[in-house]
């Protein structure tokens, strides 16, 4: 990715010389081992770690400001569809998850349940004193692994009339699934999300929003983002457990696994019923609400990173990145550092009264007492979109050299100061450009049409018995399979369809590559996270 | 507190005429039933409610609205102030807590303990089919009544060297306590907060932070919630468990209680120590660090709600209203309609175009399908500063009514549009301060300076049996008491040490009021929530 000549690497590769794990920041390369080269661009950036309690990650701020970062964009987008923000309890009733059978079902083996409401001193044999449980409650609570329930019954109590629908309700929070391999961001026991949850008066109003909402989704992951998704339905055995429909938007990381990065579910009247919501309708008849529940979580920040890092560590498309620009002042000597100290001060101040995506440009000073490479490095790996260093000589001429993530390191630009500041907002736009574009071509060239079983079989079996993750990609098929040939196929190949594509570039009329017979449009086969 | 003439009164006041009760939205009035009354302004300004978990509440959209301008104007102050949010595991192996001894025994008592992973179908003996815990965990965890276990193992891990000091940390999250006598906002199962968590190289360091932040939330509470909070430090007996000192800020409602609306801890070397937080000094040796802890939770919805609203229902500060002006249209006859909403529209998009505290005006019009009066009496109850209606004989005259919250009701002045878009600013502006003031008056009334044990007595001892929540306020009095003492006045009068003031003005010569012993500054004694 980078030719590195003029810049000192960082420590874990100072003993390499030429070999190509040499030429870069993390080690393994993607290539080498795709899910610890993961784990280390995570901890090279320092976005976030494991904790001692299983499963449950420590979201570092470097992390978290990306987070704070989709949540407020996304907030924007939800309040601009007309949903207000409102909170929810944690812990919901055993008897809740009761109510709708396949909901309860599918969330039964992996949730956190609370049992006891105090800790009690209790003397071992030995003398020491243990806090164990006391306090038994009469009935056990989850924590919410998703809250249909909980929210469902605060609904049934606020909806009466048709004039009280459509109620449009989203809640950020954290949620729980006792994961048993889990992994930073994209699959972990506790995560952050946001749920919307809807109320509607009939069907056609209900689907209309499960739609827009997909739609919200789709057009946040693609230009916040910069992932160029795929926005489809699921098939039957893949639904959210209590949904009669579940659209998702589907992406591709670099691994060629497909992450579902957001759902969007279509629940009938199913959890109206069951949480009785209830309302008089416009003849006076009382009819059960239609209800919609869509979400994204953190496991976006995995789909971000496992997307756009390269080998020398992450590469944050600049709408989400909590630092726009990093200024490196450069002082080769202690007399020089008041100026230029004083000079990355103005500069910087002018910079950031110019906005890119309705924010203000967002730069940082480094002024740590560490040498100049150090400090290169350490931004590169975290993924700032733009470098740029003033020096002695820069001031002299009045410049700056800049250098951007999207290129080799070490090319600098010599730019202006003024016109520097005019052009880093247009630099930035270009970079989120070229992100997707990248992004967008690699997918392009990974999703392959199938039309017989044998390419099929091929196309998933991986190539290199050491690396069992690297495979084809999407699989383009027509498929006319029952549920049990999915799970035949998942079974012996781990894959499954990701998605039943909306757009028309997907429907054509074809043979199941399976069973033969007629499928009038192609679904998508892949492996997944 | 309002003439109503000309206006309709909502439902449950229709049959009532000419008594006390009759003259206000919100029965029972403060004097009448203090408690009954908050808990009614709560449900009527819709901000929230209790839920089927017990202690837990559902925060409905405008109480939630309030908390996300709590949250981001504290935020930017956090920011502001060198701290980043991250996040931190819910759940706290009970191992964790056992660390630190005082901290395990001031929570022990009241937390929500997690022991299984899982769901099981268990079936009754009548054959019906129930989920039941599985999946025993080896060590029980705890939902976190609050972090500092669990992000003191994360500090240990993070800080090598004093270079890595000040490590300046914020967190938003939720949290539990299992209250046994919960009440909405105030005192919940779980709540909303942001607790802060720092580590320093110095003992003095971290005191100066621990006083930075308290001055932090007096400056909030004082310019944002117009709260006039008095700041000082607890008693011995009233820290938080583990720290070596607890600041506060202590506020006054209406029923005279104190309500703690926020802390800040010095935790000195306790935590380092549980959670091995050790760092190599400038001089080379292994210290342990020193830190702090400050947090403020939706409480702070709770005194604002008791401290501003009045027997018409909630009073918003505008720095906190989600809705600054809500426009209802007056529309006599169908035909002038789309003339009104037009005109309002247009009203509306110049208002929101000024700002108001960095925040643009943000305007709602109220085209509902229902009559003035119910909709002025919805905005009333729900305590948005300013309402402004525009009728057919206004438009003739381009004018607008404004009616304000902080004045009675029915008081409405006719502003030319264009001044009025001018004027709505400045009136916000006016509005904010007079609640501080008001708020500071009512204060002041009623803390009073008491010498003598006799008085004292008779200061918090219920003037009406009927109404044991009514006593005299804040009892500013010399102390040279002990601990004992301290849970002697406790047991018997219900009342406690809030704070020793900070401020000079309660410094002076003087004796306990209980054991003579000479004290050279006065302390708040108050009931409180």
């Amino acid at each position: 990715m980078s030719s590195l000549v003029g810049m000192s690497k960082p420590e874990q590769n100072k003993n390499t010389s030429q070999n190509a794990v040499a030429k870069s920041a993390i080690s393994p390369q993607r290539t080498e081992d795709f899910p610890e080269w993961y784990q280390q661009v995570v901890k090279a950036a320092d976005m976030a770690e494991n904790s001692e309690v299983r499963g449950c990650m420590v979201i570092k701020p470097w992390g978290y400001g990306v987070w704070e970062l989709i949540q407020s964009q996304l907030d924007k987008m939800f309040k601009a569809t007309g949903h207000k923000n409102a909170y929810f309890p944690l812990l919901i009733p055993v008897s809740y998850m009761e109510k709708e059978a396949k909901h309860v079902e599918g969330f039964a083996t992996e949730c956190a349940v609370v049992t006891h409401h105090r800790l009690e001193a209790q003397k071992n044999p030995d003398g020491s004193v243990k806090m164990v449980p006391s306090g038994e409650l009469s009935e056990p609570f989850i924590i919410r692994p998703t809250s249909e329930t909980i929210i469902g019954a605060a609904f049934s109590r606020w909806v009466r009339s048709y004039r009280d629908l459509p109620l449009l309700i989203n809640q950020w929070c954290n949620v729980m699934r006792w994961e048993m391999r889990p992994r930073l961001f994209l699959r972990t026991a506790e995560f952050l999300w946001q749920e919307g949850h809807t109320a509607h008066e009939t069907a056609d109003e209900a689907l209309q929003e499960t739609h827009q909402m997909l739609r919200v989704y789709e057009k946040f992951a693609t230009e916040h983002l910069a992932l160029p998704v795929i926005v489809g339905e699921k098939t039957e055995s893949e639904r959210f457990p209590g949904a009669l429909n579940t659209l998702c938007i589907e992406s591709m990381v670099q691994d060629r696994k497909a992450v579902q990065a957001g759902t969007s579910h279509f629940l009938g009247q199913n959890f109206a019923k069951a949480c009785e919501i209830k309302f008089e309708s416009r003849n006076g008849a009382q009819d059960f609400a239609w209800t919609t529940s869509w979400g994204v979580s953190t496991r976006l920040i995995g789909t971000l990173i496992m997307t756009h890092a390269d080998d020398d560590g992450m590469v944050l498309p600049p709408r989400v990145a909590p630092v726009h620009v990093v200024i490196v002042p450069v002082i080769p000597k202690d007399d020089v550092r008041d100026k230029i100290l004083e000079a990355s001060s103005q500069f910087a101040k002018k910079l950031s009264q110019k906005t890119f995506f309705e924010r203000n440009i967002e730069v940082e000073i480094d002024k740590r007492d560490e040498n100049g490479g150090v400090k290169n490095w350490e931004w590169i790996k975290k993924g700032v979109p733009i470098r740029i260093e003033i020096g002695p000589r820069d001031l002299e001429k009045n410049q700056i050299a800049l250098a951007r993530r999207d290129r080799e390191h070490r090319q600098k630009d010599f730019i202006a100061m003024d016109e520097a500041i005019e052009k880093v907002p247009q630099i930035l736009e270009e970079i989120q450009n070229k992100l997707l574009e990248k992004a967008k071509t690699f997918r392009d060239l990974n999703m392959v049409k199938i039309d017989d079983f044998e390419t099929f079989k091929k196309f998933f079996t991986p190539q290199n018995e050491a690396k069992p993750e690297i495979h084809g990609g999407f699989a383009l098929c027509h498929w006319a399979g029952s549920v049990e040939d999915e799970n035949k196929l998942k079974q012996e190949f781990k894959v499954t369809i990701r998605c039943v594509p909306f757009d028309d570039a997907f429907k054509e009329d074809g043979k199941c590559f399976l069973t033969s017979k007629a499928s009038s449009k192609r679904v998508i086969f892949a492996k997944s996270y």
